[in-house]
């Protein structure tokens, strides 16, 4: 989305999620000293302009690092892994010596999202956060509720309704963080329904498609309180044409997105098993 | 559906649900007499094709009663009221002239439909009986759990199992009927799935739809038990204008159909309101 465009737009109509959620989270950079600013807790970063910034960064941030384009990347993409000091000139090259954030890498015990919704007037409701597990920087599976204490739990989704209401934010918004010991460190958010927030489908009354729509359109936000237990799978590429064993659980529900063709990273739909009823 | 090219598309492929089905259903003579045949009760009903047999037929049956054309109609269409003998000759001209049947008026108790699934090895799931409301010949409201006995929900569901064995249904299907005192009346099938099954998109692990795919593809069918208890009210025309209201509450869940342009009886949407957790 062009942000010049949502800004001149927001000055004759009503946009939500606002501009300001749009120019935060599109740049990893302005993104992160965000949540810097708002006295959360981040993996070590630096912003890197040239070659010599990022052999900085590597000193102070150490190796192994990950270095990311501060803008255009989903899904792993605008990603690479720096292993050693060494390795600083090919992986600039690699990501088309374009502005960028060097990551260090965080030793996480796991990784959680939290579906936030805010509305107009304020109100924040959050689903009850997610565990997720990423390979080759895609998620593979979400599961609720998250295997955290429900302290913890809490904390994450005061932390969404901070960054929510930070961002005068209107809609549902995505944040996922790291939990390392009994800490948590924002990794990004997403101002949009989130694929770790596919379970509210078979999870919830509201799920979070119709709480975006409730909230946009300024209607009393919908119950997001968890009835089940859920395992959201994904289906990326080829797996969508092997369900045979997982889709042959009576407590399994299916959702396809109707996209062609299957490509190898694609997410082609998921599956959204029920384990528990609350 | 040509029944013909089912019938001929079955020589060369499994086609699911298969012809019977439609064959029966499509038309509303063959449909009551298979009843019969099964044992079920039914409204009083005559087959028509002219008016002297109209006339022996309201003798027989009795005002006020109700004149279908055989086939074609759905949602109150192709049908017309007689509420006095002397009024046969307008209602043979209001529906054209064509092959119908003359029901009797059953002063029923409430409506309920059971929607139920038949797999190929012929399993059969029943969602729990569904208590319908209809104005104008159109669904407006279904209610679950429908205000029946248990001992009738189950007679209900077990009807339904012992028509799509008949049938050797394939797939979901609906099964409507009449509860006058403690009897059954079968009013009619629906070899789909049915308007008064959408609520079990807010009520059910698998809800009517997957079912079906489960179903026709010949996997294990899902877990079909109800987890809430759940108002489905039809958006008819320009309710779905009118949400205000309605969809304020949040506990109500919305499905629109997308469909262009709102006419006063099309079905738009619906809403699912969830009234308790079972």
């Amino acid at each position: 989305v062009p942000l010049v465009a949502v800004q001149a737009l927001s000055d004759l109509r009503t946009v939500a999620p606002g501009s300001r959620a749009l120019e935060t989270s599109q740049d990893r950079g302005t993104e992160k000293q965000f949540f810097v600013d708002l006295g959360l807790s981040t993996a070590p970063f630096r912003t890197i302009s040239d070659l010599d910034e990022l052999r900085d960064a590597l000193g102070a941030v150490g190796a192994p690092a990950i270095l990311k384009t501060r803008r255009f990347g989903y899904d792993g993409k605008g990603q690479v892994r720096i292993d050693h000091h060494h390795d600083a000139e090919p992986a600039w090259e690699a990501i088309g010596k374009v502005p960028a954030i060097l990551e260090g890498r965080v030793d996480f015990d796991l990784e959680v999202s939290v579906i936030a919704a805010r509305s107009f007037d304020g109100g924040v409701v959050c689903y009850d956060p997610g565990e997720n597990v990423h390979q080759q920087g895609i998620l593979r599976t979400t599961r609720v509720p998250a295997r955290i204490s429900p302290s913890l739990a809490r904390r994450a989704t005061g932390i969404a309704g901070q960054i929510a209401d930070a961002l005068n934010y209107v809609g549902v918004l995505g944040v996922e963080l790291f939990v390392v010991n009994d800490e948590l460190l924002v990794n990004e958010i997403a101002p949009r329904v989130h694929n770790s927030g596919h379970w509210t489908q078979n999870g919830c009354v509201v799920d979070q498609f119709e709480q975006h729509i409730r909230a946009i359109l300024g209607r009393p936000l919908g119950d997001g309180r968890r009835y089940s237990d859920v395992i959201m799978t994904n289906l990326i590429g080829e797996q969508v044409e092997h369900l045979d064993e997982s889709w042959s659980d009576p407590d399994t529900a299916l959702h396809l997105y109707g996209k062609h063709p299957v490509l190898p990273d694609r997410k082609m739909g998921h599956l959204n098993r029920i384990v528990r009823r609350v």
